[in-house]
């Protein structure tokens, strides 16, 4: 799964129903400090989720496999809200 | 899902019976300001979008799960039109 | 889906029954002109397509959904010959 | 399945049983002689891999198919640690 | 499918059946001569290929889909030893 940054969010006319239903968020890929490297895409939220959050991505088919995004044409979803990352037994990321 | 520019549209000699009654447009991944930075593909269109709209494409497997490409050889698909980007409650790209 | 040239073909040693019985081409992306501009890889073609063509090439799992191609392990198949290519009002790339 | 080596930990809120369940380490692909090359990624342990481990990552829909993620919304497990490589004839990298 | 020089092999620890079960060559990505370009991953072998082969390898989803795969959580298979590669009517590649 991807370590990325919520930037921002989208309102967008679209015809499928689940994705209709959901928040759509902009996010970017970040690093283990919680920089965003990458270049900015929509995930769909299931956590709650909110602008300057580091959050967990899933993509692809896999996308599709959560409570709230069966079956739809969805191929990035926000899967958790990341507390901390730790590397090599040090802190480099705390959500504040 | 992808934030991608509808640049313009394709002609094909198509055997797959779903594709062949869709729109196959041509798109690039764009910048939440809506200026395009990738390169161009080709997306099925679902949701009546034209040259110069802002779109939402989902790829992959992903793409087999709107209403009109369902167990279809489609890996790219428009799912909708983006009417506003907001970055940190600030508009970056708004449909004119 | 991807815009690609072909450029080649392959002969290969195969144990799978479905794709033993295909022809395999060596195609290039390419960009709106017809230009090829990324790596060579292979595609199931399922169109009678032929060196020099502008191709529609899909790939992933949807490579498995033409008639046949259904459950086989391919990963990128030719769904279509490019006629025409239509950049904002303007022929980019027409067959000959 | 790509080679990759273990750096740290997330912990993360999670609302997916089969996710939370798990252990999610963070890991960079490496090359052969196990020197982390590309960008962090999280991916699920199912192999009680820790961090310094050089390991088996396979991605995309096959994540689901290991027994302890089954269906769940992950696009990246850990499948195997890896002993050795070896490269004509050559051993490139081999577990301490 | 991706054109690919099988360059060494891997011993792994693995808890998966499917997987321990089979041979687990190193390979990179390959141009039409058959000159490696890219970086080293991991496929499973299931044509009995050994280092210095140019091989086809399948990715995704569709690595599941030989009849040694079937649903194991492997993403990338060898499903072809490549014979010859033919460019504009020359040969680009022939095995040895």
């Amino acid at each position: 799964m991807k370590i990325a940054l919520v930037i921002g969010s989208t309102i967008s006319t679209i015809k499928d129903e689940v994705i209709r239903g959901r928040k759509l968020l902009i996010v970017r890929d970040a690093d283990t400090a919680g920089k965003p490297t990458g270049e900015p895409y929509i995930a769909v939220d299931t956590v709650s989720a909110g602008t300057g959050d580091l959050v967990m991505v899933t993509d692809g088919s896999s996308a599709r496999y959560t409570n709230q995004t069966t079956n739809a044409p969805v191929d990035a979803v926000i899967v958790g809200v990341i507390d901390s990352l730790e590397l090599g037994g040090k802190v480099s990321y705390r959500k504040e």
